[in-house]
C-alpha cells in the first residue's frame, strides 16, 4: 500500500478504522523514532495501515529500510513542522501547512478515526479544537492518561491531565462521563469506578466547584452504569479503590508529573543500589529477569499516549520524548481505541447525557 | 526531670529552646508509639527535655518502662483527645482540655519553641492558629514538608502542602520567603533555589496569580540572599533543580499524596517482583543492604514532619500513623528547627521584608 502518488489516501474501500493518521515529525527524536515504532506496532498487529505525515522524501526512505512496512503504510507530504517551542496561537495562524496539520486534518475528512502525534501539546489540542470541533454539550475538551495502579487491568484513567488549567464543575462532570467511556473501552470495564480528586475525603472539603461536582456525578452514575466513590486523594491515584480520577487540567498534570518524576527518582535510586558493591552488582544481575518485569510495569514509555478526548475523533498525544518503544505503544493504544468505534461510542454516550440532562432541568 | 506534681512546667531555668512540646496522644498508634519515638530520640541527641501532654498515669507509666527517658520527660495532664474525625471549627469551640490544646499552649507561653504531634492536621493549625496567632504581614499560614530529592542534602522544601486550599500571589511570595528561611535553617543552604510549581515552565503560562507571583518573588530574591529559578514542573520535585518549591495548599496536598502514594506503589511492586522466583528471592537477599540504604532514604517515615510557617512558634505535624520511627524523625527534626532558633529567624526574616515592601510602595 505505499503511496507513491503523493497525496493520495489509503483505497477508498479501507475501513478507516483500520487507518491510523500519524504525525511523523516533531518529536524530540524525529521521524526515525516514530517510523521504527511504526514498525513494531506492525509485528504485533498486523492488520494496521498507516497514513504517516511529513517529509514525504525522508518517510519513503526510512520506510523503505523497515522490510515490509511499505506495506502498510502511505505518506502524505508536508512541508512545516510544528517544533516544541511553536506557540499554540501562531500554529493555529500559519500552521496549514503543517504534518501536525495534515496528520488531524485526516481524522476530520474521515480517512481515519484516529491520529498519532509526538508533537508539542499545546499546538496538537489547538489545532485539534479547530478542526475536528468539540462534541455537542462539552465545554472543555480533556487530555487523559493511562496510570499505573493495583487495579486487574494495570492502569487507572485520569483526566484532565493539561488540556485547560480551569474546570468548573459541569467540566468535571463532563470529564467524568468521557473518562467512564474510555476505561469502558479502553480498559474493557463494565462497571468503572469514578473518583473526584481532592484534599480529603470528606464530602465537605476542598474547593466548592468540587463539591458541586461531586453532587453532579452522583446524580448520574446509577443511569450511566458506572460507580461513583466520591471524593479520592493524592495516593489513590495508583490504587485499586478507582478506575477514573477526575480533576482539573492544572491538578492533573502536576499529578501526572509529580508521580512520573517519583518513579523515575526511586528507580534511579535503585540502580544506584544495585552498583553500590560487589554483593550488590551480583545481587542485580540475579535480580534482572524481576527488575525488568518491574520496569515494564512502571515504565512510562510503555504507558505512552494521553487521548484527547471529548473532540469529533480521537487524537491520542505520545510523549514528546518517545522512543521506538513509546511510540509503539501509543499506536498500540490508538488502534484498541480506533478498532472498538471509541470515537462513536462517546459521542453517543454525552448526547445521550445532554439529553437526558436537559429533560431533568 | 520526672514531674510528679501534675502542670509543673520543666525547671524555669530550663532554656526553651531545649524544650519540646509534644502531643503525645491523637496518632493512629497511641501514646505507646510517641514515648517510643522520644526515647529513640533522646538516645540521638541527649540533650533534648520534653513536655509530654495528655492521659498522664498512662504516659508516666510509659516513659518509666523506658530506661532514663523519665530524666528527659515532665509531663502534663490533659482530658480530652483530639480524634482524626474532629471538625477543626468544634476543637476550636471545645478543645481547650486537650493534649493537642496544651501542647499548643506551652509554645505559646514560652515553655518550649516547638511542638510536636501526630493529630488531625485541620484541628492542629485552627488551634496553632489561635494561640500562637500569625506573624505580622503573614496572610495565611502554609505546611512544608521534606521531599526526598536528587539534591546534596536529599531534599528538597515545599509548601503549601495543605494548611489552605487558596493562595493568591501575596500569599505565594510569603510561602516563598518562609520556604527559603526554612531551607536556610533546616536544610543550611546558604543561598537556597526557588521555584514556582506550574504546568509548564515558560512564563506566559499557569494561571494569572502565577505569572504575578512570578514577578513578585524574583523581585525580592537578590535583597533576601536566593536564586529564584522560576517556574518548575512536577517532574521537578524530587530533582536537583530546585531546594524550595511554591504551590498551593490544594496542588501541594495533591502532589504530596500522589508522590508518596507512587513511591510506595513502586516499593511494594519490587518487594513482588524480588518474592517472585527463587532466583529472585536470592537476589532479594543479596541486595537487601543496598534496599534498605534504599529504603532509608525514599521511606517517608524517615523525612516525616510537616512544619508550620507563619506563626508565632514552630509546629511540627507529624503523620497520623507515624509509628516509633516516624515520631523519632519528627522529634529530630523538631529539634534543629528549635536548636538553631528558627521561629526568630523567620519572624525576623518576614518583618525585614514586609518593611521592604512597604518603603518599596
Amino acid at each position: 500500500m505505499s503511496d507513491d502518488a503523493g497525496a493520495a489516501p489509503p483505497s477508498p474501500k479501507t475501513d478507516a478504522s483500520a487507518v491510523l493518521s500519524i504525525d511523523a515529525m516533531g518529536g524530540d527524536l524525529g521521524p526515525e523514532a516514530v517510523i521504527a515504532g511504526l514498525a513494531r506496532a506492525v509485528r504485533k498487529n498486523p492488520a494496521i495501515r498507516f497514513l504517516v505525515h511529513g517529509d514525504k522524501p525522508v518517510l519513503d526512505a526510512l520506510i523503505a529500510k523497515r522490510r515490509g512496512l511499505s506495506d502498510h503504510c502511505s505518506t502524505r507530504h508536508a512541508e512545516g513542522v510544528v517544533t516544541m517551542d511553536d506557540k499554540p496561537a501562531q500554529v493555529m495562524r500559519r500552521g496549514r501547512d503543517t504534518s501536525m496539520w495534515s496528520a488531524i486534518d485526516a481524522v476530520r475528512s474521515g480517512e481515519a478515526t484516529v491520529c498519532v502525534s509526538c508533537g508539542n501539546t499545546g499546538a496538537l489540542m489547538a489545532v485539534s479544537m479547530i478542526l475536528l470541533r468539540k462534541l455537542p454539550g462539552v465545554n472543555r475538551p480533556a487530555i487523559s492518561c493511562l496510570w499505573p495502579s493495583r487495579n486487574k487491568t494495570g492502569f487507572n484513567v485520569m483526566l484532565d491531565v493539561g488540556a485547560d488549567i480551569r474546570a468548573d464543575s459541569d467540566d468535571l462532570l463532563q470529564y467524568a462521563l468521557m473518562g467512564m467511556s474510555y476505561a469502558r473501552n479502553g480498559l474493557g470495564l463494565d462497571r468503572p469506578r469514578v473518583g473526584l480528586l481532592n484534599v480529603g475525603t470528606e464530602e465537605h472539603k476542598g474547593r466548592s466547584e468540587l463539591r458541586d461536582a461531586h453532587d453532579l456525578i452522583e446524580a448520574l452514575a446509577d443511569a450511566n452504569r458506572f460507580d461513583f466513590v466520591g471524593f479520592v486523594e493524592g495516593g489513590d491515584i495508583p490504587s485499586d479503590r478507582v478506575d477514573v480520577i477526575v480533576t482539573d487540567g492544572f491538578t492533573g498534570n502536576v499529578a501526572l508529573k509529580t508521580g512520573e518524576g517519583t518513579a523515575r527518582f526511586v528507580r534511579d535510586m535503585l540502580g544506584e543500589a544495585f552498583r553500590a558493591g560487589p554483593l550488590s552488582k551480583v545481587a542485580g544481575l540475579l535480580a534482572l529477569g524481576s527488575l525488568k518485569r518491574l520496569g515494564g510495569k512502571i515504565d512510562p514509555r510503555r504507558v505512552n499516549g494521553g487521548v484527547f478526548l471529548g473532540l469529533n475523533g480521537t487524537v491520542v498525544k505520545s510523549h514528546g520524548s518517545a522512543d521506538e518503544t513509546g511510540v509503539a505503544a501509543a499506536v498500540a493504544l490508538a488502534w484498541d481505541l480506533s478498532r472498538t468505534g471509541f470515537s462513536d461510542k462517546l459521542k453517543a454516550r454525552l448526547s445521550s447525557v445532554t439529553g437526558q440532562v436537559e429533560a431533568e432541568q
